[in-house]
């Protein structure tokens, strides 16, 4: 038996929108867990969340107030994060913290030493690297498959720009949609990045750029012991949700693919056809969910460590600093510097 | 709201082994839907899943004595199945049974009769239908995307040859593997079979040939409107399961391919490679089985007819009948006919 | 050096059609290699081709009496084959000759033994077996890579029927088209039929069962050692020309897939495509007439054996008589026995 | 007839390496067309090389001053491209040149100018844009099959470092393997290059690093009209010779895939494999030498412009120079100001 046998779990989820709704099922469905209180401005929306879960609506002094709850999903506005996190904190509550930590590094490194005090569990929800295909490439690629890796190509394209009210408090592109990417290179090439240089445009609407931001991304970081890596982004692929990339290594190569809903090929008199990928994120990422969970369940009943924790949030974070400003000036950037 | 909102199901499950663990578990996650009683002769195992899901270990005769059980799950060895579809009936419970109906088509047929005399849904469990790959490829069919079919290829390999004891009690390889691909055949072509040819050898274990079975098939049928069906067989297939069909129309062709794991792309000094095909049938078709008990929940809750019925089970077993008539003969065998 | 360097060969071609003109061209590239008669009922043709060559045009006694013709290459309509192949040998000429040897079996026989006593050179121009994707596969089989094989899939589609006057005068579909699959067969299990089981149906067009004929065949061998192939051919693939098969061994499979005029993939809201096959024989086997071409020079210049011989052209003969046989008594037919 | 049915055209070939024999191998095939002389400093190679076609050994002045010749094919050293260029200029006849057309932009420039002055025909070979995927895909591109192209990102991946003696006369990897990545860019993208990014790092061999130069490279270009390029590119790729690229447009995708030798699939118990890309460059562009030779032979007989300019080889040029200058530099650079 585990050394978790037995032990349950209270929580309370924060924001019961899409996000919220995933984690809280996905969290819930594991042995001894129950939802307790669900927290959301709101209330209708908390309330058919808590009736789903046999849980309660509640307000957030009343879901950190109460001691039998041991854990909370952060899943609310970006701005809400940083607060519930060092909130949690204060509690001795662990955490599950949806990217990112927060726009601003400094209350990002509040969070980190917050958390670091209390002693508590903190997972920032980078799912990428739960995702079946994700994490099996980095396995092979830990196991040594391909030597050393050399070069990174990651392709990460949304469906569809989200709108520009949305745009407006996001942070703009580095930090909301790119943060991933960023994470997603610390984690492949295992190595700190030197230098970043980015450039970009606004191809899909001028309201983008009336809004100060961009759609089209072209990142390159050049890591400390020399290696590559090259992410190219899009808010629009009229074919759907790509998210791919690839790792050149010393002795070979590996590629993480899109996903098809269907593994239907059709021939007509043009062409032979396959299924365009999975939509969006919610599908994309479905099984990914539900194994960061399982792993935040873990770490939190058996108190092994954690594989995306806050300070992966802040590097994440300065990387996608550091690109904006090298888009804003039009330079290369040197990472951890003043620049 | 659906027609069925509100409404509630308490079901009893009748084997605890794999199938049963699988099918209980996606007929207690629906709205409204109870696991009260399980049975089976091994006590632990039932001991086991009826702690899993709040249910009590019973008898048969205690199971369908409760009036408040309305849905029956067999999952109990084949020889039990048409007793259980016939007290099933016999007490007003609808019905999701595991293929076969029964190895003796007499039987089989007496449980259709018995069914149709209690007005029960019963369903059988030719999950194939509902795998989303095949379930696609059927609605493209369907929408004329390859105007007529005219021709239909089977491939439908397991990845070993389960041991000869079972393969002694299995009816044959014809009623024991190629079932669910003349469920296939008769789905996909929308036609009756006309003629059925079938040969086969033993390549893989001479201990099969001992059994009086073969493990490597391969059958022809013709169909009334001549349509042509070609299904190839093995009990081994070193690299895994392989499930795949093609159907040749008029005017195009729809391909339904093999699954994988992951989406990852190895590349090394010689061969560019990708996963193998999920495992065995438990991964091949996770999602089929969660969507035929969903289909049997639907048509229990709110009156919709069963896409695959006793009825269809009949037909798939008369088809295996002809099968291995034809293979004992060494002759074609007309379907229907008395040989 | 090889041994043949410094030899010269002069040929004459029977036929100015296409495959004359591919064969022609492809034989005349050899160094040392000259056309010398173009002999055809189509004078214009006759004279085009050998215009593009240097050669003359000439009549059938004119291009058997020139003692410097080494080799003919034999591309006249089916019902010369034989004749010619006969008049060759007698004139102790090397031989390249088109599939088939001729329709009926007993003229064949007497090919055969007339090649054989004049001891010249005689291929049968099976090109499937040099084509670069089939021919690796055999390699790879040979090697041992797959183990023993067991079982044979063959897919053989033309995009489009021929008129129903050719079909008339074909010999019926076994001879016409299936006589590549049955020497595929051959080639690929290594091993003798012992029965043939064949069904069709004219799907696509009655004019041609009004000729006597069906556009789509159903095959299943079964070989001495037990092996099994089935073959599925049809008259019309409305995607274009579709020429796979798979062998499956007791280690593993191999598969021998289509090939695309380019490796374009095209990504849209709807679809992911990749072009169709190749057009017709004449785009797909392009590299095969080549390296068929290449073999017979290398077998007549430096005496070794052919890979497609005479015996082999009897024996697909052999296998197509069987199977049109079969399909017209509706009956599996053995191979070698009265029937 | 075209308009230049029954024109001949005699050429001279310069290098009797690879690529000489190649391309006057694909020029001697056109109709009308003879190789008559063949300068090489190794003579041996020249004899040889004339022997095939029946040419005549010649030097530099033997070439140029025979009026009989009307083209001269140039696939000697880099460092003799330009002097061979003008001197064709100068004594009118129509070149064809292996890129670069020379190592420094102001040579170029006057080779440009010769050309220009001359009224000859002058092609560079980049042989890519003839390639039967790349060619395919440009267009379907220019049919707006996917809108407007928006952001286009190259793999170009060389299976083995030359020798570093090579690499010390290449002009630095920028100019001696980027510059056909600068030429696919230009007429993909079909905008002009306003910014250039280059960072790169040698990663395989020390002793590049040490001839000055490196072995990996990560290019961003931004077009004048906002358009994004990311280039990658190694000199070595332990799976072979990888060349691709992919345009993203306003509604749509084009890929443009590795070529393989065969289209066979196999499958073992741990991978479903497929052959690793075409070797190197002169298996992959096989095709593509041929077709850029025919378009050569084209331009120069019907008096069409050829679709690879020495504008376009100086565009190149400026672009691998601007890059070189970025990763010196450690900065962006403007293209075409004074960086």
């Amino acid at each position: 038996m585990t050394e978790g046998a037995g032990k349950t779990l209270d929580f309370a989820v924060f924001g019961a929108g899409r996000m919220g709704r995933i984690h809280a099922a996905n969290l819930a469905r594991q042995p001894g867990v129950r939802l307790r209180y669900v927290v959301d401005v709101d209330r209708d929306a908390a309330a058919a969340l808590a009736a789903r879960h046999g849980a309660q609506v509640a307000d957030v002094d009343g879901a950190f107030g109460d001691p039998s709850v041991g854990a909370t999903v952060i899943c609310s506005s970006t701005d809400t994060h940083s607060e519930l996190i060092m909130k949690s904190a204060a509690a001795g509550k662990h955490i599950f913290c949806e990217k990112p930590v927060d726009l601003a590094i400094e209350r990002a490194r509040q969070c980190a030493d917050a958390v670091a005090r209390a002693g508590v569990v903190c997972m920032i929800g980078f799912q990428r690297r739960f995702d079946p295909t994700f994490a099996a490439l980095k396995a092979r690629l830990d196991a040594g498959e391909i030597g050393t890796p050399e070069m990174l190509i990651v392709t990460s394209r949304d469906p569809g720009a989200p709108p520009v009210d949305y745009i407006r408090r996001s942070g703009g592109i580095f930090k909301d949609m790119l943060i991933h990417d960023f994470d997603i290179f610390r984690w492949i090439l295992d190595d700190d990045a030197d230098t970043v240089h980015a450039t970009g445009s606004c191809l899909s609407d001028p309201a983008i750029a009336d809004a100060g931001d961009i759609d089209s991304t072209a990142v390159t970081i050049r890591t400390k012991r020399g290696r590559l890596c090259q992410i190219n982004t899009a808010r629009r692929a009229a074919y759907g949700y790509d998210q791919r990339f690839e790792v050149l290594g010393s002795h070979g190569m590996l590629q993480a693919g899109n996903v098809r809903p269907t593994e239907v090929v059709g021939w007509s008199k043009t062409a032979v056809s396959q299924d365009v990928p999975e939509a969006f994120f919610l599908e994309r990422y479905r099984a990914a969910y539900a194994h960061e969970i399982e792993h935040f369940y873990s770490a939190v009943m058996q108190g092994t460590p954690v594989r995306t924790t806050v300070a992966d949030g802040l590097k994440a974070l300065e990387l996608a600093e550091a690109a904006a400003l090298s888009w804003r000036e039009g330079r290369a950037v040197k990472v951890g510097a003043a620049g």
